[in-house]
């Protein structure tokens, strides 16, 4: 499962490049610190350099000068003394999802950018970098039901309309594909109807289970907290967690189905109620692996984990606690 | 509705004390540029330095020395003269959301941080804050469906059952509202049992367009875009998008549910058809409205805005959807 736990960069769209601004601050590495003190006085743009940057006679990068170790050293210190050699540096063409998962542990206020030849290019500041991530991370929510994660809540009616409504109607196909599951068994339906009312409480149930592994997961991509966890523990974790709150949300509905059927003096109580407990069960056992899946899944065909994940997760929790519940009311319940 | 759209600070726990560290570099506003030299010399945590801060006779800041400026000014002047007069300060008692909402537009890499006389107390650097932000962000996607904003992918199994658990027994007896509302009208499903098979899609799709305007309203609150936006706008643009969306969405299932009626023999086809369309137009629309109340209501009485916010929609969506298509087919379709 190496390849499967080796994917969790942050899902940023765009390289480095388009967050790139130009560097000033190049001095030459064999320049003396009071070299560097006149280059700052006289620069037009003194109150925009953070750190100065030392490049060889190629324009490679070859160290980085905190302008504070100017004030430490001696003026005729050359800069290659004073500079951390080989300094941190992004390059044009890294994604910018790459550049942020390096930079959250840095913290630097600006980062140099290289080309394929070590040239300085430019410069990224950190703020750039985390202000996309967070205009990234708070589109997940939305990517998961089918928004785009370019809406916001001014983005026009038509716009918004243009670019939800595509994916309203693949979850109705998906809908209708749980639906058909449930016709196959019209005739379950019409000798026991409180199943019908059970219907939309097992599919709110197993959705809601699902939605929260699924939730972790994706938060667990985002974070980078996956890279430490082998799938097959969380997955494991996941269906766990859903067996035992299906049980125990199974036990309290089975009750309440118990009781409705005898107050109504149905057949087949028990029965009903044990189909009940079983399905809730198998529905919440199923999405808790299906929401673990879901966004890796996703990941691994290359999409962004959170795209249509929701919509995906309800229907395969449709289709199987449905189908599991009919089938069993079929098989247990006796009219 | 000055007071609702108000409300538009980011929800993070904790004050500003808790991010904060010990400031280095305090210096009386009346010290030279050449003492200040001196000090950054003999300070053992000079490269822990970013800014000086200036002080006056009660260790007031009254003002912030960028390292480089020391550089640029001649060795005699006091520092009030090259110093940034009355900086923009933290205060201990802030809430870390508000911090990072003021410096999510100034991205300095350390803010000082004063108590209620102005006081220097300490500092905290950008990173902690931002970071601090990321953190957050990605916990809403599972506060939506009931999990906790601590819990991560490696929380342990029964610390996470313990936390989401109750979130899924009140999803239930949520659940059991919607079902109440079906069990109601039993006769009507015995009657037309293609119903049953049709609660599902409805309540998957108003649900899904209801998730749609909840993401996108809680985005906006979190990025601060509500700010300029009417909630009226918001209310209005959603229950639009929500009626569009349903009318040609159930204009597909209506025509699956005329066709599949035909094709059985059963009665009122047509009518049938007529049926889940306005269901679907009316369940739609309303699911569009709770996706904009829902958030903006949870923090109007001091919640999170996404606390369980979806286990409140689907409620509101179920009871309302559900509800409708069943009425409308009790009354407009004849046996």
């Amino acid at each position: 499962n190496a390849e499967l736990t080796n994917t969790t960069e942050l899902e940023i769209p765009g390289t480095v490049a388009e967050l790139m601004e130009p560097a000033l601050g190049l001095l030459p590495e064999q320049a003396t610190v009071q070299d560097a003190i006149e280059y700052l006085r006289n620069s037009d743009n003194a109150r925009q350099i953070t750190y100065l940057y030392a490049v060889d006679g190629d324009e490679r990068l070859t160290g980085l000068v905190v302008i504070r170790d100017l004030l430490l050293a001696s003026p005729d210190q050359p800069l290659s003394e004073i500079m951390l050699p080989s300094p941190f540096a992004l390059t044009e063409q890294m994604d910018a999802g790459d550049a942020i998962t390096a930079a959250v542990h840095r913290h630097y206020p600006v980062y140099p950018v290289v080309d394929g030849d070590g040239r300085l290019r430019g410069v990224v500041r950190g703020w750039r970098l985390f202000e996309r991530q967070a205009i990234e991370i708070t589109a997940q929510t939305g990517q998961m039901v089918g928004v785009d994660k370019d809406e916001r809540v001014y983005t026009g009616f038509w716009e918004a309309f243009r670019m939800r409504h595509p994916w309203l109607q693949i979850n109705l196909v998906t809908a209708f594909a749980a639906a058909f599951v449930v016709g196959l068994f019209e005739d379950t339906i019409t000798r026991i109807v409180a199943l019908a009312a059970f219907l939309p409480v097992l599919a709110g149930q197993s959705g809601n289970t699902g939605s929260q592994a699924l939730a972790i997961t994706l938060r667990g991509l985002t974070l980078g907290d996956m890279k430490d966890q082998p799938i097959a523990r969380v997955l494991r974790k996941e269906a766990l967690l859903g067996a035992l709150n299906g049980l125990l949300v199974g036990l309290v509905a089975g009750a309440a189905m118990w009781l409705y059927a005898a107050q109504t003096g149905a057949a087949g109580a028990p029965m009903l109620a044990l189909t009940i407990l079983i399905a809730m069960v198998g529905a919440c056992t199923s999405s808790g692996i299906f929401g673990v899946l879901v966004p890796i899944t996703l990941r691994r065909f290359g999409a962004d984990p959170a795209t249509a994940s929701s919509i995906f997760l309800t229907t395969f929790t449709d289709i199987v606690g449905m189908g599991l519940m009919l089938m069993l009311a079929t098989t247990l319940v006796s009219a």
